[in-house]
């Protein structure tokens, strides 16, 4: 990795931050433009290794970009930052089931030892795709990307197991291969499409997304589906594991590093 | 992967499984011509989370092509094969000391369950770099590849840490740069050099390597050094995990995967 960040861009990561840390709740998508941002997933220590395994056997949705090991808070891709207060929304995990959504996760971390891994996302390269004209449809409306669990199965490791999550982004007929180009130069954030079209085909009603907002898409364009840094979440309600935290689907970590920084 | 081997060269890696598993003992640079080989390291079960999160952490030297699990000795990526037996040479471990090397490990996996490791292993690319024209020295002269300890650290994982491993090859100097480009097409094993020239600056001594054969290079010719899959033993040499199997250097796994499956 040699691009760096601007301090502008480190500027408004650290500023972003912060406002999480007091307590801010909202969607990350466009927010410190051109920086990387990661889905978070912490386990217990006993099923670290099912997690790195998975991501590893799954590696485009679940392309690792760090481990922080248990006891440690700080992110060496966002110095200074702390894992549990950072992100705007975390989600808490008992056996599988949604246990609650909070703004700072401190004392559930408190409960017992966790390995937090941060994972690719797709907000990366919606920085290509806006600069090279693409429209981004929710970030433009203001609201969450949609997230979909799909009909594919991930890889299984160990006792982890779960569907593919999507992310879906409608985008001009003319555009998609520019859109499957420049996706597919960050292979550590998803990397090129999934799918492109035929939603049903992956077991998907448009109209009603798993996670973030419903989706609207216009007359000309094709929805475009992403692997989704969510999928961790999909195999923690399939697989049930005693505990975990993760981020709100849309509510990312944001690190210091250039999205220039992961480009193939 | 779309890449699909031909039934010759599934023939031909096959062939020589039979041959290493029968009790053959012989380097398999050049062997199963266009076929992917592989590293194997195989570590306790409480020692695999370290094992894996220090290839995530060094992936040039330790590109994971996949894992297989405690109780399995059948890579997926070999079908048939097994693991115990069909490399042509094998070392055994104890507390971070060379126990002995067998040509079958049979009796060794069978004290404990081991979490195995099969990761890229930079031969892959021979088979592009000689397709070009570039002469591949050890091969020619019937040798083992040179491979040498450095004196750079890899990032440290839990109880794991040591040197970064290389391998040499003597490139000519007019061909240096397509050497570059080529390996660097393989990022998942090993990829572009990570040193050109200026073995000193490595800490190396080029007449004496420290796994494989001596070198020869020539007049016009430079050394080329890339990141080797032998770094995980010398990390056993420097943390002492109580047991472990790996290949003997240059004796590797044959897969039934085309090295084309790998091209980024």
């Amino acid at each position: 990795m040699t691009a760096v960040a601007s301090a502008a861009q480190h500027a408004s990561a650290r500023e972003a931050r912060a406002s999480y840390r007091s307590g801010v709740v909202a969607p990350t998508s466009g927010v410190a433009h051109g920086l990387v941002q990661a889905n978070l997933i912490a386990v217990p220590e006993d099923w670290a290794f099912d997690m790195l395994l998975f991501a590893q056997r799954n590696p485009k949705p679940c392309p690792v970009l760090e481990v922080v090991e248990a006891g440690s808070f700080e992110p060496r891709l966002a110095p200074g930052a702390d894992l549990r207060t950072d992100i705007p929304a975390y989600r808490v995990w008992r056996d599988g089931e949604l246990a609650e959504e909070v703004a700072d996760a401190t004392a559930a971390w408190a409960e017992q030892p966790l390995v937090a891994f941060l994972i690719g996302c797709s907000f990366t390269f919606e920085a290509g795709l806006a600069d090279a004209g693409i429209p981004i449809r929710h970030q433009e409306l203001g609201r969450n990307v949609p997230m979909y669990r799909t009909n594919r199965d991930c890889a299984p490791a160990g006792r982890l197991s779960g569907e593919l999550v999507v992310s879906m982004r409608p985008i001009p007929a003319d555009r998609v291969a520019d859109a499957v180009t420049i996706s597919g130069r960050f292979p550590a954030v998803h990397g090129a499409p999934v799918h492109v079209g035929e939603p049903a085909a992956l077991g998907i009603d448009l109209d009603h997304p798993d996670f973030g907002d419903a989706p609207e898409v216009r007359d000309g364009e094709v929805p475009v589906f992403w692997a989704c840094g969510v999928t961790p979440q999909a195999a923690i309600m399939a697989s049930r594991p005693p505990f975990a935290i993760t981020h709100a689907p849309g509510h990312m970590m944001l690190l210091d590093v250039p999205d220039a920084a992961y480009a193939a």
